[in-house]
């Protein structure tokens, strides 16, 4: 397909561009009064994650409203734990909760690996939206990591520790790589139903890969991100584990395209133990987003330099917070259209 | 003075120990049958901290229970912001809990700089704890580092992101630098005042290094522990601040003994980036506590061989969690005490 502007599929891909590319990790939501006013339609979030309809509608905000040079759908993590067995809540102001959690053998056994037919109204959502946007800039699809679902199938809630899901790695490893497992084949599946449906990249989201040690990462989490990006052909593929700083050498030998960042990690020393055959995205703090358009600019701009004109995504080091200003995210995206090497 | 037991003391100055000394952050709490009872018999944890008899009573308890190499007093990083003029609350399961923060130049205006005498109750604690312990094991003093006791301040309670303190760097970092000068001031008081009162050893805790970026940390973080570092000059010092692995090289170059290592950095790495002159501090991950008893020898004794006979304080990389088996704590430390190289 041909797209109006196609920068982020080739800066991902290591080609050249005329300029660096930008989107936002929560860019639909809830800093867009108008994916607000869409809510408020709604029973709730998953009412709206459920909905093609309102999900297009949400994911293309953004392109209107701030001119990124992507789309990601408006979806969720957390809808494989539901395809496999486990159903979630989305709790207002507290965050995900389970009903039912994972603890002995049986549980993994009753765990279905989904197929992509089970997520049937992303698939419908992402048709929708590639209908909708036109090619006017491309539509990521994404999925949690197989570590970071399972802390959230053990847990039951996020955490501070995630010290029940780790736990379960220590007293049983064996249980645990049977369910990363599933969880892996569940995500490839998915995946691969993304791409079918229309999705011209992909990313991965290991949101909490913090909280292993770096040995622990590579057996219970970089395992399978490897598994889930060597069956992932067609489209560019974004790995992005926050706070693993540990595990950036490593990550520089999967064979994704991007590898995201986050805010606390040195652009320099990322590069260099990442390797040059990866594009890299991110990595600006949120937070910078509440300061003066001045600061925005300056802040903005040094990001922008060290990563260099090429192999570089602009983007924050984690997601929009709710409480931004929409003009002062837009500057930022504005302010990196507007940069010239 | 002369202590039956000084191998923490000289394991902090660089001196041959016969074997690498062990204690344990969160030491004196939840996790003793003990503790529970006499916390059973007071108010609430506040009452515990500022009853000196109560503090002495559950800070000794580890040294007879677990066996560790040192008493760290009991008591809390956040009686500072207190002593300051911000009353907190410790909220049952949920944490602090500040009625008023810091928000406007006002605010910090009214900040006064405390005095050790303004936490007489902890000197009091010291003094009857150091006569108890009777010269067993050396006792640790300890306080919040600026930045993490800057954050509770403007944050008013715990935070996942700590923002609206990150905002409050971005956007007024004039009276952020005004606000952690009079922490820095009062934190240099009140560790003096616990030098005074017969601690023999400190720590600076910055559990909330992690949430800024390399640049920020510099700024609003390093620059005030390097004051504490420089005030302190008559015991051993330590400085631990969690998943601040960007700004470890920097920390190598504080004037302080140690420096405190959370389980996400590698070991041989951390040594490269600190040099030689300090003795590291940590790193086992709590959760590796949940684990049976064969793999937490497993895992300790390759920790221990990782960091070497010399220059080590064996410890987890962050406090024990409230739910982890006080066996399995104590076999983390028998197994230490019975390692030798």
């Amino acid at each position: 397909m041909t797209f109006k502007n196609d920068l982020i599929l080739r800066a991902a891909r290591g080609e050249k561009v005329e300029r660096t590319p930008v989107w936002l990790m929560r860019q639909a939501g809830r800093i867009l009064p108008e994916y607000r006013e869409v809510r408020a339609k709604m029973g709730g979030f998953k009412e709206l994650v459920e909905t093609p309809e309102f999900a297009c509608e949400v994911t293309i905000q953004p392109v209107d409203i701030l001119g990124v040079d992507a789309a990601i759908i408006f979806s969720d993590i957390l809808v494989i734990p539901e395809a496999m067995g486990l159903p979630y809540q989305m709790v207002e102001a507290k965050g995900p909760w389970f009903e039912k959690t994972i603890k002995v053998a049986a549980d993994v056994a009753n765990m279905r690996i989904a197929q992509a037919d089970d997520l049937h109204y992303v698939m419908d959502a992402i048709r929708l939206t590639k209908k909708e946007l036109a090619g006017r800039v491309p539509l990521i699809g994404f999925a949690g990591a197989p570590w970071t679902i399972f802390a959230y199938m053990i847990e039951g809630s996020g955490s501070k520790t995630f010290s029940k899901a780790k736990r379960f790695l220590y007293t049983q490893p064996e249980l645990a790589h049977q369910l990363l497992q599933k969880i892996t084949d569940s995500t490839i599946h998915y995946l691969k139903g993304q791409v079918l449906a229309g999705a011209d990249m992909l990313q991965l989201f290991d949101s909490w890969a913090g909280v292993l040690s770096p040995e622990q990462y590579n057996e219970f989490a970089l395992k399978y991100i490897s598994q889930i990006c060597d069956a992932i052909k067609d489209v560019p593929f974004t790995v992005f584990a926050k706070d693993a700083h540990f595990a950036r050498k490593q990550m520089g030998m999967l064979s994704c395209d991007t590898i995201g960042l986050d805010w606390t990690t040195d652009i320099e020393e990322s590069r260099a133990l990442i390797g040059n055959t990866k594009t890299l995205q991110g990595n600006m703090d949120p937070c910078l987003l509440y300061a003066d358009y001045s600061k925005i600019k300056l802040e903005t701009q040094k990001m922008l330099k060290a990563f260099g004109p090429h192999r570089h995504i602009a983007n924050l080091g984690h997601g929009l917070y709710p409480d931004l200003d929409k003009d002062k995210v837009k500057y930022f995206v504005d302010t990196v259209k507007e940069f010239r090497f």
